[in-house]
């Protein structure tokens, strides 16, 4: 199957599990149209597709024994629910980001953010559903499929997301606000508000699929790189891009006064760091033999010319 | 042991435990002194001490099995961390509660509340980092423990502290503020508000100890009773407690308008039902030979007089 057409199978997977969790719940009122709003909005499903892709290339390949098919197919059914699981706690973090208490943003992925919409109140509730409501995933499947690599893709996916994470990314920005950081700082911010639940994204997948050890810590050097790259392309899209193609004013950074990976090192390193990352991504991931995860590098790396 | 003491050494262990997973731990800054300020603050600590009494009361009598001991001394180490785990749920739900852009609350506990010391976004941020550390500390524990009864017992605590449970409770909360909710409403959100987390709690407490089925239903149904009951509980202290006592402004309730048990049954029919429900409960503890759980629940019921 060629890139483009896997990636489109992982989306609609992964779409349609979302849609199917929240489908005919409407009780109690307004959570469930504020958490939809969000959740199935048409996103890049990143971190999802990088789980499910990352399960595939790290289920060990068919040696002729004849239970491969069915570990297989388990592996991956099992992977779903969590791939679901990391865009449940991504989406609850960009809505409490978008709260006036934190980013005060009105506009994501061209549309009103989730409390210009429904409130405050249901906004953070609706973060707070969507936070716990990843762990219900998690524990749900990890009781059906009874498979004993549940628990440490759990714990992969529970440090990323918290204050030794992504929290602590986000706490280190509030924290700086305001004032110029150095560059250990920036780094800082940049691994856990960002790289941190990449990471754990591919390495949970990995672990589902079956990966441990140096295979395992490969993955995880990769999605490393993929998350740093990543975050620079954020930023240097926040100059060069326009707004329509980001669904969301440009310029921002400079106007709020952020520190960025351009503010700090300037447009030229972000670039050629940004390039260096991708490809040790890249050199990473085939060396994995993970096909799709390197043509993924590829294609993101190259949003930015 | 006779109650009080039992109750106390619960207590002592429970912020043992709490004071040592945050001890050391200040980077990010700011993020682990709120933390702290609202986690180790005093409070009864009802939901650890009912999870570590539920364990103990559920742990098969001693039949001259060699192994008892070493069994007993093993659910009774797992339980700790989950205990810590449900106080750390309970307290980001206040923190977030007593938000401006939820209830407003300025004092809690006597002292003044999170974000009036650290801010807003330092509370939310505070409040996120504790639901996520709550699942970190059970997964971990999962892990070290390798029991099998731990999955069981945090999907109990996950559903009962998602949208199926306390958050749904406090969405219809917020969704019904300044109107008069029916009878079915007011039960929706004090069962799911207050009475879910604390059956939650003793559940997943005899789970560990090892209840099952019939068993395990009693425990539910019993602190079912407690839950509603420490509710009205509440509620009725709002209107007769004094300020000393409760460490809060009474009054707060008919001030804010909101739906209580006094507001819509009157203080007379509020009473008899909450003597009811700890009739039942005491019952039902008792029958399980949860000594510590009965006595727990006489003293609770007699703070209304």
């Amino acid at each position: 199957m060629d890139y483009v057409k896997a990636r489109n199978s992982y989306v609609s997977k992964i779409d349609g599990r979302l849609a199917s969790i929240l489908d005919g719940k409407s009780h109690p009122p307004a959570i469930y149209e504020s958490i939809a709003y969000s959740l199935l909005s048409k996103g890049k499903r990143l971190r999802p597709v990088l789980l499910l892709g990352a399960c595939e290339a790290a289920i060990p390949p068919d040696t002729g024994d004849a239970s491969h098919e069915v570990v297989k197919a388990f592996r991956l059914a099992c992977s779903l629910d969590f791939a679901c699981a990391v865009e449940m706690i991504h989406t609850y973090s960009l809505i409490h980001d978008d709260l006036p208490i934190l980013d005060n943003d009105d506009l994501r992925r061209g549309v009103p953010t989730n409390h210009k919409v429904y409130g405050d109140a249901v906004a953070l509730l609706a973060g707070d559903a969507l936070l716990n409501m990843s762990y219900e995933l998690m524990i749900d499947n990890s009781i059906k499929y009874q498979y004993l690599r549940c628990l440490p893709a759990m714990a992969e996916v529970a440090r990323a997301a918290g204050i030794n994470g992504m929290i602590g990314g986000q706490v280190m920005d509030v924290y700086t606000e305001g004032t110029r950081v150095d560059e250990a700082t920036l780094h800082y911010i940049h691994e856990n508000k960002t790289a941190a639940l990449i990471r754990a994204s591919v390495a949970a997948g990995a672990i589902i699929g079956g990966a441990e050890g140096a295979g395992l810590e490969k993955y995880r050097l990769a999605a490393s790189n993929m998350g740093l790259a990543f975050q620079i392309m954020d930023d240097i899209l926040d100059v060069t891009g326009s707004e329509a193609d980001l669904g969301k004013p440009i310029g921002s950074d400079a106007r709020n006064a952020k520190n960025t990976y351009v503010s700090i090192f300037g447009l030229e390193r972000a670039k050629r760091d940004y390039f260096n990352l991708w490809d040790n991504c890249i050199v990473q991931f085939d060396e994995l033999g993970a096909r799709f995860l390197t043509n993924l590098a590829k294609d993101l790396r190259d949003r930015v010319n």
